[in-house]
């Protein structure tokens, strides 16, 4: 099967074509080929079958159809501006989140081939008032313009496999942490910096008060989610092709409880509080507590823990080892 | 205040036309222009005030900017390719109904005032399977392009809204019922034809089982959420912009009951039952059961009951006179 990944320099288009090299198959299927897409040069990867890389701006005409002109069996499009950059500059979160999103589903309508697609939308896609625990069926009322964007392009996936041309599934990820690398522009990017900085020795700033909460999932099960959904029989999904994925639901005090049993207070020490009312306004009425019934009657794994995605940070990216 | 109609032509467009012309005046401000706006010429009608049409297709470049050049403080955005013709023409629908949308809600934006913006959405952004009652905060996955469609445009509203780019109100509208003059394309027109029809002395279609339930509301009714909409006080709706009317809820049973009720069996063995499995497809799994909270509390009025639309339509089309 041939695969192409759009966001392919991405964190998760890096760690998925890892995945997908190192296991050389999908689903049962030998993999023969991975064309890894993106706005920036994707990094080359080793692996056992051939992969070719371009850089494109999928906004811009003919784009999106040379991305797809491969005719890949399986479409991950998990190319995005994230939320805090979307929310800076209306008209580029739009130009990339919708249209580009738009040229991209047309570019596979119009060349008349029936790939399987998995979409990495968001819980950016709900804002409160909430409920106790967010159900399957709750409304998708965003108040950003990234969560408007990608609640956009989950109606616009859903028609579009409706319709038979393509078969989408979209996977609403939570907050993707410990992410890896360097800080990015989403406006969640604290969660993450307040435990991979200090495990690496660097202060982290915590822009908001310790009562704030989050659903986590690791890079680790993130990848999990996409492979599943790669593989999942769209009789089992039905028509409502947009799933919340499960994670781990925990406040900013518990992440730091966490890391305190984990790694001690020298490295709690490490993060230092510096308030940010955009960022608490953006994240205090996050969504945060999910009962994701469908992910979890169709196969989806959560972490078990959110000292388990500090094990597994640990683990998968500093070779096991605690800057003291 | 100067109005715009977005959709004049149309069967809503028309009778808001003439009720504000009869009104003179909305909200306790007085009226001073109104523009009406279509794809077809907008009917002149006469009022205290100066009216003006013109005619345009808001896909294209630069219409959508002259239509609201009058910068007017209120715009009504009604128009819409309907859900048979959306369905039967899918790059019709999409171009007028996502884009023509887009680009007014773009010529806004760039001309820099800020309308009150009241959106004709509808309860066709709903699908089940359902709950009981559909309550506020259920979520909108439609499964046809008009309710996609209508749904994107929610969410556009919503974030241009937030943004301080308009002040809109989207209203989910019921079927209108009884729609008076030819039938058009929207899937749901066979609702209103088994009742106009027969009352006028001729026959009509009925492609559905007696058990297909809808929710509907008349023109009348209709016509007073428009008007509820354009004067709502935005710190009442709150960040939730797209509301739900309130309406009648009834099976093609009971609208035939109420139709032998006030017309006789006369009347109603003009109805010919002739299935039609597309169209039993598409209003089959409809929303037809809701609790209308919001709106409630918001102060708008549904309809009384099916026989008090019926008489509704006597009264305002027929003169008060049934066919023999």
């Amino acid at each position: 099967m041939r695969i192409l990944i759009l966001g392919g320099a991405g964190m998760l288009g890096r760690k998925l074509a890892e995945r997908l090299a190192a296991a050389a198959s999908l689903g049962g299927r030998a993999i023969t080929g991975l064309h890894l897409h993106d706005i920036v040069e994707p990094a080359a990867i080793a692996a056992p079958f051939p992969v070719t890389t371009a850089v494109g701006d999928r906004a811009v005409s003919g784009v999106a159809e040379a991305a797809i002109a491969g005719r890949p069996d399986l479409v991950f499009h998990l190319a995005a501006i994230v939320s805090g950059e979307a929310e800076a500059d209306f008209d580029k979160g739009y130009r990339v989140n919708l249209h580009g999103t738009l040229n991209l589903f047309e570019a596979i309508r119009h060349a008349g081939f029936r790939p399987r697609l998995v979409f990495s939308s968001s819980i950016g896609v709900f804002r409160g008032p909430f409920p106790e625990t967010i159900t399957d069926d709750f409304h998708t009322v965003p108040q950003t313009s990234y969560g408007t964007q990608k609640a956009i392009d989950e109606l616009l996936l859903t028609d579009y496999s409706r319709r038979g041309f393509f078969d989408g599934i979209g996977i609403r990820l939570p907050t993707i942490c410990v992410r890896p690398g360097k800080p990015n522009k989403a406006a969640t990017g604290f969660f993450s910096n307040i435990i991979r900085e200090p495990l690496a020795g660097h202060e982290a700033v915590l822009p908001v008060g310790d009562e704030v909460g989050m659903w986590h999932a690791s890079p680790r099960a993130a990848i999990g989610f996409l492979i599943h959904a790669a593989g999942l029989d769209s009789a089992l999904v039905g028509p409502r092709r947009n799933i919340t994925m499960p994670g781990v639901s925990c406040t900013v005090g518990d992440q730091i409880a966490a890391l305190r049993a984990i790694a001690g207070d020298r490295v709690v020490a490490r993060i230092r509080r510096e308030p940010d009312a955009t960022i608490q306004r953006i994240v205090a009425g996050a969504a945060w507590k999910f009962t994701p019934k469908r992910a979890l009657d169709l196969g989806f794994v959560a972490d078990k823990s959110f000292s388990a995605i500090i094990e597994a940070h640990i683990a998968d990216e500093l070779g096991g080892r605690i800057a003291a």
